[in-house]
């Protein structure tokens, strides 16, 4: 089974299960055994920290062979709405793995630039009081397409740090709100918040956009910025080969594209 | 003085403050007797109920003669960010009345039509699940225009329920989300909610778009339909005659506008 899923990370501590802590895992295990009457197993597309959110999160199981997708779905709905939310079930081939079987992962950033605090865009957006250079921020974006070695950006730790970046761009929306979307094969920990924070850094003219190929090419954590906080995080999609069983979720009458609010 | 206050509805008991519960004009006046440390009694522009949330409530009320307007804004936002957001403070002439001094409200309720709910439009919008014809609500708008007795809209209770109606409109956003902006000369309790709850009868095909006029004719609550969920409404805005000294909201570096998210 293949279920894609959207949820608010505020109230989670990350998606991995751990014993103990709600977790995203945590949940949406317990509601799909209820349901399902056996365990469940879940893997996931991108195991998100504590406190980011996914709107495209996929996760794949193993089921009994009459449960009918719809029905796993709108138990998980009944169960976990609106922090947790499955858009969309299907039935996947024996051979797909949410994790090994995605070819790409995009996230998007966002940044609220406003001199006073919103409660609107609080629990998803990174309030950043000082004004911005977003051009800067943009020129930033160049060093990181094609395949490094993030060492600088991403926790220590075992395994390789070499990922590819097809995409990598600010976009300024109404109200101040700024929008950074980055797309890769794979991204290890941190990747994505340690960039938007040393970005940040490059906006608010405490770094030269220049710097970024010197810090990529450093290899160490200790030459990028600090991590921006998770709450600004959002896994926004995976991408699979054609064929994957990946079921397109239909979440709105017209069939039109989603925003993201 | 004068302040312009934007919360998120969810946490609080409404606006006016209710011994033993958590309400926002509690929250305010406790921040601001902690700041000011003398007594303070708040007037609002609109007593929001339980659950509604504003972008642009005004409140007025009287602060010792050496009370700084921006201290006492960045005092609120220290205490009660990021529910409640003091977004601009100012020094009112002795006459201003939050509420008497108004000459019209504006109000937002945000509707967001998908089949799945969705985690991120939860807190402020009212999911309807079946597809709602917007041209059909659009044409129920007409008949509100102008002055009208709004008895039909209204809770029971003493008082004239006569009300002008300046601006009624749907409107249709991105991914499946509708906006409903109303403005009128001031409005009586539970009237935007039950226009809504009645318009989205009119989308969903259980009434007719041509019934609006006799509802409103009837002046009798029961012939409207139930109040929609406060949770998609918001005071969106407040207006006053110029020179009443209620300061413009600078929320972005650009002083472009802000918008809803």
């Amino acid at each position: 089974m293949v279920m894609v899923v959207a949820y608010l990370g505020g109230g989670f501590r990350g998606f991995a299960a751990q014993p103990g802590q709600r977790t995203v895992a945590g949940a949406l295990t317990g509601a799909l055994e209820r349901h399902l009457r056996h365990a469940v197993d879940l893997t996931c597309a991108g195991r998100t920290d504590a406190g980011v959110h996914a709107w495209g999160q996929v996760v794949s199981f193993d089921a009994r062979a009459d449960a009918v997708p719809a029905a796993m779905a709108r138990a998980v709905n009944r169960a976990l709405r609106p922090a947790v939310v499955a858009r969309a079930a299907g039935v996947a081939p024996p051979v797909f793995d949410a994790r090994r079987s995605a070819t790409g992962r995009r996230y998007l950033y966002t940044v609220v630039n406003r001199p006073v605090p919103d409660p609107f865009t609080a629990a998803t957006a990174w309030q950043v009081a000082s004004p911005l250079d977003v051009r800067a921020m943009q020129l930033a974006c160049d060093p990181l397409y094609g395949e490094h070695d993030f060492a600088s950006f991403c926790r220590r730790g075992p395994g390789s740090r070499v990922r590819r970046v097809r995409h990598a761009e600010w976009t300024t929306l109404a109200g101040g709100l700024l929008r950074f979307e980055i797309e890769a094969s794979s991204f290890c920990q941190q990747m994505v918040r340690s960039i938007v924070g040393t970005m940040v850094e490059v906006g608010a003219g405490r770094r030269k956009a220049g710097s970024m190929a010197g810090i990529l090419a450093a290899g160490d954590r200790s030459a990028a910025g600090a991590p921006a906080p998770p709450h600004g995080l959002c896994l926004w999609e995976v991408s699979y080969p054609a064929g994957s069983g990946v079921p397109e979720p239909a979440d709105t009458f017209e069939g039109s594209g989603v925003a993201f609010q």
